[in-house]
């Protein structure tokens, strides 16, 4: 952390500050120019409050060097994190394809959904019980009884389950869930987190609208801190003022996320376009890119949907999609599963 | 709604959707020109999927003309809801000025700071007992013995309280506490709103960093679906590219909500800048643009603050912008308390 | 300037580095930490290339501390610069407010709209001649036509004519111009403020879409550097996530501008909302602000308007708006005009 | 143009709607709900200003549903454009690799760049004679000494030459240019594109900062409507609140261009990320993502670079990106030059 102190700052506020810094162990490197005075602190910043230094009369600005994650830091841990859901890896090179539909509906809609994705190539299944909709007027989706379809589904066609969680509460019943979901609007809902960092299981972390990559890795952090370190980090898409697409698709993030964190990175095509025609585009450019598995929602008939049918593949365009899929990771050398 | 046909869409397509509207009891309004043929959809819509109905092969484009909030829409009640919280009215024309500090640290920090706020002219204490942090190496809040002292410092000053919420399960530590605050990250935790739905207590419920003024409405309605209509919106600031401000205070926001809603509305200048000096002018203009209520960041010793010591006015620095509240107040004609 | 140095960097990189910025006349200010190394680079780091730095491989990050501003910074001109208009002043703490059309359209128009913003008490008239139309296929403005049209309702008003330049080619039609206004879309126009930059003129620069308060000041540097320090910053909204109103207007900005530079700041609440219902609340939240000027489109007939007659205020809206605005400049203490 | 009216709207305001746009040639289809009444209009309603007809006390709201461009746009217009620059070309499925360095900074400078990217690969030559600089007190460009060393670049190399302009007085400059650049900046200096218009010469056409898709598409419609229909779009990256990169690329306009126009697409990586390490696996997937071309910006010497030496490759790390760009331009099918 480097603190510039102002010009003409009161040698008592200055004293007062080094004091307070030692006083905690820090150690202090000053340099003192003709125009700028500088105090680098060195020792483990992240306990410090920046905003409260600022607050000191003598203090002009403060910068931070030292990036403020690091359980899930590339720096500190250099190899990937590997993951293993029954089987399928996250992290070692291999391609994940979750798919399935946006919400369980039906027990009719899930298996029949479930069992086209299978015969397309998916390696695991997806489906929201619980729902977070921003009008409460729109279908909540089935929670428990969704929960069970999804087990259910998992029973006859053998592909892990991945479905998202709302609260802590409803912890118990993801028990037999393979990898918990955390969605893009509870990206920053800390209890949840810690509650999931004290977990022995699988976390797949959805990026929030508006939070940074930074912001990402911290709540990564959050559930690591706990001693919950299989985490997969999820792109789905930001918030910007561009209105054709849903949401933008910050593809930029996923290699970046590679190369600053060992966690393995997944990411959300449909969530992040909402348009079909982009889908396929997307999630080759997305594997090129370094995803380590990509997240698609395929719904047997999407015009029937009770949420989101325009984005949601049929099986067959998800099966044609999957040979494309298929192709390219053949020619990267990877394999899907 | 209006429905957007496809140029040459198929009738076979046409028909099946205008059958499954007619079925959910829709009146349709048809109208077909030489380039362009509409659905009108009249009756409630707000069940309806938009992106399901997009994914028809015969839809162009669905457009919705009918605002998704009810309960919380200024249409639906012209009148201004008032809350009244210990005998202070949010609503009524008059002026509540919240203040207090970031987070509750100590007995003597929060009972010191409870004094010189209430000897300055506020009418309410804040400070938070449950931290939503970035880190989870920064200060967390002191938990159930923050809102303890919360409590003690109201009654020796009869302050009312606000302080904020992180999870429902924390809910029977707040019974005796006057306003619950839902945080910005919070805005979209719909689980949590509905637990608030069924209090009978006043929320204040800010603004999420990348929500739009009407999703900020739409998780009022949660609130009010639930049957609690005590609900008071609050602009915190939103996130965008400047980064010379914390966040962009998005003051029309406070003058819209005004408009489209009955609800009073709160505003945070605190957060919205992070900047000391900001704080004055963009007290001074929210109260202009409308806003009943005013939350303000004011710490005995900013300096020493665990958490965001630069934003928290000292107590001298709040008395001399309350001076200055009490005297635009009374220009405007709004009494303060 | 502060380059944070890579860990285990190269020696003879780092000294490479050394030599270089010494050869360039900087003095450098070394402190060597346990874990990172740092060098301070003292003396005018404006003409130094950040990425460039960057690129050299001993380099972590480079972090500018000075503001690259200077001479329309206030910490290096402390007084307000006061521009005379016709005897009209900004940045004496007097307000002005700039009234007219969005597009000059006709005589009768221009001068019904002129005599009618007049009587209201406006202290200067506005109206494009060039306008910046998304679409080639909209009302670009009546060109040199439109200016003469300006001059002759200066002449039977007395109001001094504010009005858009797109290019350098057309400086010639401005000459009896009073202030040249900069639209939002030519902010970084950078041949354009050079040429304004050589005139005595005053200049109205406007803030662009995206562009942040740094570089607002930065293009306000360009036409200082030029010599022309007669330059009016204006707010008019920004581009975000938002939608429910045209732009975001950036009230904080108006406060900042007014302390970080000596210039005079206007705002514009018509473009930055583009909602009639608007204008009057964030007019008046603006003054309180601190903007030294306002620019409000009034047209004598917005029902009729060739360009964005939505937000343009009938003469009757806009006197009514004229009486709140001189109350609250009475209560201010602020002259008009 | 839907047009939706007021609830309870006066008569004689809707009969004079109507006659005013019937009286302008356009059909009206009217269609009265219980709850809402409609007018759909039908004909060229690209001339209409939507702001303006939602100035009438009838009006609640107008929505758009035509695509406002239309020469550019590939319901007009189904079969790719195609331009030839030389031999190569633009729009036909083969690729383009636009490289070379951010400034042309002296003759030994841009010859030795030029002949390390032509060996490597590169099909065409760029470099900024005229350099568009937030600083003023930054390098701006060599200007027509830039343009002749980038002629004599072209004489020894044989690649294409594409460079930027900045204004329209400078045109005679670049009569011998390739392709003209319209940078980011300018994407809405609209006298600049109508001069650019009356040209037969391809321009490559950058997408704002902060400009949408479909506001990128209405830059290309203004040089269409001009006459000049050799129009390249370029995706560069936007800003967004994301501040690890330097813009946030967005991929998914790249693909929704080529679905939404006919023109050719290009994209640059180099300032989308302005980080070296993401040059590599963002050049790759934005091929994938269906890209015409690629502009990459490379130095001989970044850390001597006067301007973003940061994100210029060197030689030898664009000659192995350019081993990749190969290959995966071979396993899509597709022709390099």
């Amino acid at each position: 952390m480097i603190i510039l102190l102002k010009r003409g700052a009161d040698k008592k506020d200055i004293e007062s500050l080094r004091a307070d810094l030692t006083a905690r162990g820090f150690s202090l490197h000053e340099s003192t120019g003709t125009t700028e005075s500088l105090i680098g602190v060195v020792g483990d910043t992240s306990i410090l409050d920046q905003s409260t230094i600022e607050a000191r009369a003598c203090v002009e600005q403060v910068t931070r060097i030292a990036e403020p994650y690091k359980k899930v830091n590339r720096k500190m841990h250099p190899e990937n994190t590997v993951i293993d859901v029954r089987g399928h890896k996250f992290g070692n090179g291999s391609l994940q394809i979750i798919a399935g539909p946006c919400s369980v509906e039906t027990e009719e809609q899930i298996m029949t959904t479930a069992r086209a994705v299978k015969a397309a190539g998916a390696t695991m299944l997806r489906g929201g019980a619980f729902k977070p909709r921003t009008s409460p007027y729109a279908f909540q989706g089935l929670e428990a009884e969704g929960i069970k379809l999804l087990l259910q589904a998992r029973e006859e066609t053998g592909l892990p389950i991945v479905t998202e969680i709302m609260a802590e509460d409803d912890l118990p019943l993801f028990e037999d869930i393979d990898v918990i979901q955390v969605g893009a609007r509870n990206m920053q809902n800390f209890k949840l987190l810690k509650a999931l960092g004290k977990l022995h299981k699988p976390i797949l972390l959805k990026r929030g609208l508006a939070n940074t990559i930074e912001e990402l890795l911290m709540s990564a952090e959050y559930i690591s801190a706990g001693g919950n370190t299989d985490i997969i980090l999820c792109e789905r898409g930001i918030r910007t003022f561009e209105t054709m697409t849903r949401n933008t698709l910050d593809i930029s993030a996923v290699s970046l996320l590679k190369q600053k964190s060992h966690l393995p990175v997944c990411a959300d095509p449909s969530h992040a376009t909402g348009i079909l025609s982009l889908i396929e585009p997307m999630s080759l450019s997305l594997i090129v890119a370094g995803a380590d598995a990509l997240e698609i929602e395929v719904h047997c008939t999407p015009t029937r949907a009770l949420s989101d049918g325009g984005q949601q593949l049929t099986p067959e365009a998800f099966s044609s999609l999957m040979d494309n899929i298929k192709k390219m990771a053949e020619f990267l050398g990877r394999e899907i599963g």
